[in-house]
């Protein structure tokens, strides 16, 4: 019974005034309000679901693959395994693997991307972490420049690009070691820097900590992080600001 | 000498093609390609300038303060003490202190604001590092909400909130102690979350150390963080978004 | 307009049941559900107010004693200052101040305290924090024994006392230094041992954390932590242990 | 010869006053006192013996197991691997094995359950710590109610549950990444709440350390918490409280 | 009432066994096997006290030095401010105070001191808790020879001095900074070093962390660690190792 | 030839001065002063040499093995594999492994034991670590009582074995999770206790470094620590002290 | 085209002015200014490539070998396995590996060596990253000096050699446990010391963060720090301050 | 009396056998292989004593300014306060100071200054550090050439500068904050650079710990690291190599 046919059985007197008073004290959490919070209006909408794989079961991982593809629905898969990927091939022949990105993907629709984000590495061993960012993003319907290998140790080769960087509506800058790569590039450029540290290294980087502490005490303006090696996270913050730039966040 | 005169010189003979060689070699970093990195470009150009006060000597700040003064810029000066402030205000009169956001305002111009920044806080102490985030972005030209003491330890108090921060084209987020609120708000709301995690607090919050890592480990998606108590650095990275989203950072 | 008054207008058709549903998916926020949430549900109901005093102004501090003064309701103020205690002593001559507990107290009613909580303590210098623990539970309603000096650097002095000890529903157990004697406690107690770490202590302490490490280290059953110096919050869930034991809870 | 027999051979002269004295101070560890510390009187007695079994040998546990079960109490396995469990069953047929809580269990007698305690999860990967909390528990006798995957980044999945959390005595929140869960279910409910924070998550949640450190810090009253992924500590505490609650601690 | 006399009631029927049993279940702690914990067992019996003054109150610190004094034994009072010596000695005219060490001494009795122990310093900076060794190992009647300044960056000083330290019966050696002068002592001499780092330093010293853990890792033999700056705890257990090397620890 | 020898060739002519000079200034750290820092005088003198295995190739092992074997002298492998052992027992058949010290020993010569350390643990699984510490020392020469798994969580286990404690020199206590059991027994006994803390544990232990922090702000006095599962270290300065004691240190 | 030619064109009326100013606004980074930064004006130039193979597909690893071979450079490969050397040697025949330095080497120009440079390493197991920084070192041409196991423990070792040490140019001192080796030396030499912590060690060394911390302390003069077990970093900076030495860093 | 004249004087019977042993027995550290190591040949000979000021007692400082003063030699005193220096004045009147980088100077030698070291910094507040670093490597001889504020935040200063840094023998890059400068630079330059990082910071800066492991984690070439704010001891290692390269170091 939904709130209007409640009112309505009120008004007719086919529910009384104190049991519709009840019945709604109790309704709040899942009839009413939450209709702001549905899952529907999330950015995902429309361009399918995101499972992370990491640490599922096979049998758990599989069916939420197929319960998503029988309804028809675009997946994402972040963090899977080839053994993962190979399962949930068996079961859906469509599915595809990137090795470097750790994704599976089963995109069937084909929506016009839109605005542009610019994926940078300080090396290239920051590439699968890049990788995942970049890939969701353009499942997420954004344009992705890849500007790869632009590290400060050899800050000429940042330079040569920058006017490519400075298209974009977001800059998404991933750097393990020293991570000083998006403090760079958010001095010269007047967009939202999104700054992804990655485990790269060895020594005292331990696992990530030093690139982290360098990209939040960066002295440049405009510019924050997201945590380590989460890829995923910078991208669907970029596809965000993307989107509110592009103007289509409303649609 | 620019580099259309000097062409013209080699051109008609002025100077020679040896010495324009050699010219132009030394060039490059100061009259080129750098117009691209002309702070002039930045967020800030049209809306004053911002001056960093802690730490600084008093014979310096205030020189800085009348070099602005003199070149008829509306200048923001943050992390300001009261002794900084009434140093300016003897030059200066018509600077003005704001002593919970610690910051100075010298504002003569009187920009449109645009677009919607809600600025939010957990407890009632977060608000010195919220009204730095705050005032910034208004100083830049945001409109500004400001939702405090909405804490999740008493949820229903965010919650009754929700709706007009789901208004804004941005949220920033300022919590200590458990920094639970920016996850529990990107949860809540598809827009960019900038979580800042704030010093305050006891025990083992070891100086925003704790909400820090709550923020950065956040399930929520959309989130990014700035460093502890940099309510300035959230409302720069705002202002970039809100501007973004209203479309006009290309005046 | 509450929402049985609104109910009864649908019914005699002075509201319309569009107008209704409308209003009716605004309120969960502010008039349903929350009832559930309502603060007079919590512990202090019926005990009064409690204010962290620690970092307030002292105008802002003053009015708060006021405003609940005026209403009459018993109030606590925890990490107060003497300078504290006195501007609010000016305004309401019958505040108590305990220096060592750091509590300002003005206490009217008269409850009638029970069941029992046992708060023991390492050392001398742990007793602020444990006088912060005891004085709070008795507020609340509990009847509390002080077990102080104890620690397991001379072990038969609490073995002396284990009897009383174990006479308690719920033990907290203050101790800084090395913060071995919550899990000797636990090891001899059948009750649940709420550990409290102080930042009491020098060299490689570190302000409470090793303390903190070691209780949540210990092998002893029985036993969870509270923050660093956390004496306020150990005695609003040793309250609770000890009313569920008393059987109040409902009341 | 116990004190009672030796007292009477003092009376009658079999024994002189010298020795009786002498064995007298000998005894107080073995004979005296510590019939208040016997292990019989610990939580367990009455619901069996529980294994910690990480680590220990095969020979070592099997012969603990079937030490335990020559005298017929039933015995709760912890941490216990398939390969440990298979070796038990060898031995024990009627041995059963719960894969996600790596619970090894023998259990034939029949306790009726008493009280109410909520497990709650922030998140699916967070299951395992809490069904190890849940199934010990059970084993002592405690009713549970299992609230999986209401993690504060959706916090409405949490609000629709709220009333059955209340209906506990106790809650135990089981939570990684960013460990928020405890603070927020604090803030709405009235009991206490026993926070267990996991070690699961990746980037900077350094093994647990992150979510630790937010439920040490929540501003929520109410709360303490155990170490890392110690779902069993969390269990054996919460059944002390259920206990104490249903008043037959004194049973 | 004690043992003896209770069991002799018990003989000619003034205690019944009934109540003698009773009576003996609750002395242990205080009357029987506690002997062998009494205070006045360990190092410091007839030696006088010792009191940790930091931290105390004035009122609080001048009645336990008066406490003492009135009992007519030696007192030591470690981590003394000016201020307090100064409140002492009001009381107590004799009492003695060392700037450097921080160390108010009332010292009447005049003991033999027996062998010998070494204090070794690495810096200058570091001699304060050097003294505070040294001064307390004579006041527990070692005799001390002092070696201050041969840090390891000047090793030809240290190495001049060996001789001197190869003398004694256990060596206290205090560094901060790198803090490796123990190891180096240890490799060259076969008597127990015990290690004192001194928070001294500056930069990524922390606090003393830094030597600290170089000396738990020093790969020299013969070495063990007391906490940063503590030279009371090492002094005092120098003193029971030269004690019983001299052979007088059963006296 | 010795420096007398020599000056005597030189006074009669048998050796010429440039090759006399050319010589001694060969000589300091042969012939001179550093005959003090000769290994011979070492703790280990006469009773065989001691081989750290781990991480040793198997080659470099073996041959380190039949080196020190050929001499005729003891040798304790320490940290030795059981794939190390085999090794060395297929060129030397007498050595002799111990599976749970996790060391390999050949012993032909049969030294007298003097004195007495007594090695204590918490748990079980603190063992390996204990029994590296006692058989290290029973190699050097020293008596050893073990008394296991007397943690303080079960103070009254450690209570019924303090006079056996008593007895001992020194004692080395060795316990990981909260590392509570060296200042417990500090705090009972008049003799040096090296505190070893073990890596044994989970959650917050963080390796070790929880137990270690303990023991380093133990407020018991006559307590050192060495490395985390450093069962040698201890032994070492054990067997020293308890030689000092037993006044052979000059043997 | 490159400036002069440009310039030409422009002075015999090709190229218009405004084409030219075009063009050189947009060259910067490619054809000017960046000479300086070209890469073959680095050290290695002349000397062959570095290749750093931890981590690479062998694929990958594979083509940049047989890339650089083509060319004829001489290759030295870092932290190489066994696997990825005989992959590399069934392509390039004569490529060396070196076990203990875990270096591929194809050297076929043979330079003369120059200067000299000191590898220490305290301990035996501290060989590995020595030999990484002596191959690299004389890979760039450096002439090296190797001694080994002069660790601190026994220091008499290392002042025996402290002449040859003397003689080198820069000496790189590679230490792990406590770490003091570099800060002993630089005690002792007047040359630049490159102190090199390694992660050998157990218990609190942390992966090495202990001897970085050490040496990062060192109160003796002229020492500097690189990573943890970065032999090739310090061989490269070792071999620029031999280079600028022996004057030859203009070539 | 040297070791030669002491063995003629043996041979020809002016010092008897026995006391040239004894004599000898004395001079290891003194006179044979220790001249190496005195002082007279470190860096400052020839240039005067310095001085580290921090926490010197006044008496003891002036007394230390004194001595040398009346030795004739030139002092540099760092880390030193007004106060101190006030008061050296009174006694030393040519006594000057430097506020910033907080040095006393007595300087009345007038050395050439040979070659050049480039101190750069990130940041405006970096510079008291820089200062020391540059006026210490003065004070040592060296031609220094400061170019300040070219933090990565606005690369193009930097770019601008390279000319200029790239004329030193070796770079001191000073930066707080990111710490990123030092990485920058050292891939645009081929010489030594020395990374000091600076506790200029808040937030998750920790006091410099920020910087320092970003300038340890650089991925760029030629570049070491000594302690936080340690412009010192940058200046002596600096003024090593200057001097190596320079060719004087052999003098």
């Amino acid at each position: 019974m939904d709130i209007k046919e409640m009112l309505e059985k009120v008004k007719n007197g086919e529910v009384s005034i104190e049991k519709a008073e009840e019945s709604l004290k109790k309704l709040p959490y899942e009839d009413l309000g939450f209709a702001k919070l549905d899952h529907h209006r999330k950015l995902r909408s429309g361009f399918g679901e995101v499972i992370y794989c990491s640490g599922k079961s096979m049998d758990h991982l599989v069916k939420i693959f197929l319960n998503f593809d029988e309804k028809g629905v675009d997946v994402l898969g972040t963090r899977a395994t080839r053994e993962q990927y190979e399962k949930v091939k068996e079961m859906i022949p469509d599915a595809e693997y990137d090795e470097i990105a750790r994704i599976i993907r089963i995109q069937r629709t084909n929506h016009e991307k839109k605005g542009l984000i610019a994926v940078c590495t300080g090396g290239t061993s920051d590439i699968p972490v890049a990788e995942e960012a970049a890939q969701t993003a353009e499942f997420f319907g954004s344009n992705v420049i890849r500007i790869y290998d632009v590290g400060v140790a050899g800050i000429h080769r940042l330079l040569s690009k920058i006017g490519a960087i400075q298209e974009a509506n977001c800059i998404i800058a991933v750097a393990g070691m020293e991570g000083a790569l998006p403090g760079v590039i958010a001095g010269m450029v007047d967009k939202p820097v999104i700054a992804v540290p990655t485990s790269v290294g060895y020594g005292s980087n331990f696992g990530g900590l030093s690139s982290l502490l360098t990209m939040l005490n960066s002295c440049a303006e405009g510019i924050a992080v997201v945590n380590i090696d989460n890829g995923f996270g910078a991208a669907y913050l970029g596809t965000q600001i993307n989107r509110l730039t592009e103007g289509n966040h409303g649609e």
